[in-house]
């Protein structure tokens, strides 16, 4: 394991989205999205997907100079074409849009197509907080999931993230997929050479299997929910719900016409408009006043934290208390990467001819 | 059983509102929710909730004859109080303040405290159908399922719901319990002396029963996804957000301090400020040109709809199919009623004098 600042692999992942074309203000944006993964501790969504996002500048599919554009607008609302740039991008861009409607507004609502895979969603949903406001943020993602009674991965992993600000606690920072278990989770399995539980994914024609590479076979993850009994159809409908909202309003590529970044799945041959998002952002003050709202949200946090626990030792836990116990610990003692990773961004480096003292 | 038909239901419960000191107006409203939920085969969100509706008219909680009230305003949103007046009244209400928002600012958000049960989400997120508008609908309820690890009954059912218009095929309608299995349905089993599965639902102390009574006996609903290994941290969030939007926001009773309207979850001693609603409305046209909209839905629903089954005989449907059939079924053959429940019908109607011929 090596232990590395924050800070300083900012700077580093930074230099590697400058080399991609990115201006600066644009790849702090993009490093920052990626360091913040690794801090809260999700890391299958942090520096690991680094080869994928050069992929996508090697196939030309992302240029990170361009710059995303304003579609169309309303006093509440707005629609941003990514440009094919990166989704970190035009999802910062979307989000900040969102919270200066709302301040107008009270609420505001960006939808962004022709993006790419942005990070964390609770990255997006978070800049809200600071505001007295609520934030959301979502985004469909390669079809993988498959839809209740279906065979075949129709629907992204879709995630979907909900901030809420508290006054005497930390927020509330619900940031989840909607699947019971991400790719990234998956192909960490994978390699580890380690099955999965039963009812998380199922093979080509549909059997659940506990193979964590079946998705490169043909195999599809299961909805959350996992069978009838258990309400699978929920599950679909919530990744259903993140697809129509993120990629279909805006006009992305949608469901299985998603033009994959992984070379398993193949290409449909669909015109690439990229992936979708949605963002939201709502002003406490719209509704009621703040001081009053920020009351029952600490008083929320207090007794949900209180509740009766099944087994003393495991306590009830807010919606993103694991993920803030996580950044505090990066902050005060640096972030742990695998050597396997730390050898992966040297290499990356090396390519991009960035100064390796960078990362100390 | 009894057959009847929608529009002589809806009269014969429009004057059992009317005898609560609803306007003609209003009791329209709830009987329209009410023989709605029958018609889409909810029926565990129908007739068969009058007795508490009645109980909470006999208990003084909610007064017929109130108007909902408008407490504040942005150009996007709206703080209704139901001053306790029936659910159905204040969501139609605030649903149809969505939709004029939605108009003028690209979407409307209207939230509601001082409220109670309101029928079926589905109801009021199809209001904005019409509209080309996506509709919103959630509300919170009684506190009956356990957060992940926890062992009491402290989030409601929570239910939500989503509806997209299209064009050559119907809309696609999501309205669920963000739990697994709902009160409602729970009752059914129990009344039919039938335990449920696995996985569903734990007794006092949190450990898994399939008792389907378990809940007069201090148990619990667990969340979607049952356990650690399936996720159900991401069920928990679920219910935990649309308690946070529909009752926090507001300002209504929220998680386990909303005053029950079941006998057997005691009564904490709060004050009575009622269950809370969101409702939101997402004018298509704010975002993208409306029939590419509509090309895209329609081409998302028959992608689905033609997605590979597991079972060639159980085919992937689209959200809202299984209570679109039922209500065409309804429209054409007449609403099925039991005979228990139709012999409750005519016992609250012969205590409000209602002429009994209206059933037929």
């Amino acid at each position: 394991m090596k232990n590395i600042k924050p800070a300083q692999l900012i700077l580093y992942i930074q230099q590697l989205f400058r080399s991609m074309g990115c201006s600066i203000d644009d790849s702090l944006i993009c490093a920052d999205v990626l360091v913040k993964a690794e801090m809260r501790g999700i890391s299958s969504h942090g520096l690991s997907r680094l080869p994928e996002y050069i992929a996508l500048f090697d196939n030309g599919r992302v240029n990170g100079s361009n710059r995303p554009v304003f579609v169309r607008e309303r006093v509440s609302t707005a629609l941003i074409d990514g440009n094919k740039t990166f989704g970190m991008i035009s999802s910062d861009m979307a989000m900040r849009t969102a919270i200066e409607k709302a301040k107008v507004a009270g609420t505001g609502w960006v939808s962004v197509r022709n993006s790419y895979h942005f990070g964390i969603a609770g990255y997006y949903s978070m800049l809200a907080l600071e505001h007295n406001m609520i934030g959301i943020a979502m985004t469909n993602a390669n079809p993988l999931v498959a839809p209740y009674r279906g065979s075949k991965g129709m629907l992204g992993t879709n995630p979907m993230s909900v901030a809420i600000p508290a006054l005497k606690n930390p927020p509330i920072v619900i940031d989840m997929a909607t699947a019971p278990i991400s790719r990234g989770k998956l192909d960490i399995f994978a390699a580890a050479g380690m099955a999965v539980e039963e009812g998380l994914v199922q093979d080509h024609s549909g059997k659940g299997v506990t193979d964590s590479s079946v998705l490169k076979k043909g195999g599809a993850i299961l909805p959350l929910g996992v069978d009838t009994e258990h309400a699978a159809h929920k599950g679909y409908c919530l990744s259903a719900m993140v697809d129509l909202l993120s990629a279909v309003l805006p006009g992305a590529n949608f469901g299985p016409l998603v033009v994959p970044t992984l070379s398993y799945l193949g290409n449909r041959g669909e015109e690439d408009r990229g992936i979708g998002h949605f963002f939201g952002a709502i002003s406490i003050d719209a509704f009621r006043d703040v001081s009053e709202f920020f009351e029952d949200v600490d008083l929320w946090i207090q007794l949900l934290r209180e509740a009766p626990a099944i087994d003393k030792n495991l306590p009830v836990l807010v919606p993103g208390d694991p993920e803030r116990v996580n950044e505090t610990n990066s902050i005060e003692k640096g972030i742990q990467l695998t050597d396997e990773l730390y050898d992966e961004l040297l290499m990356v480096g090396a390519r991009f001819n960035i100064p390796l003292k960078l990362l100390g």
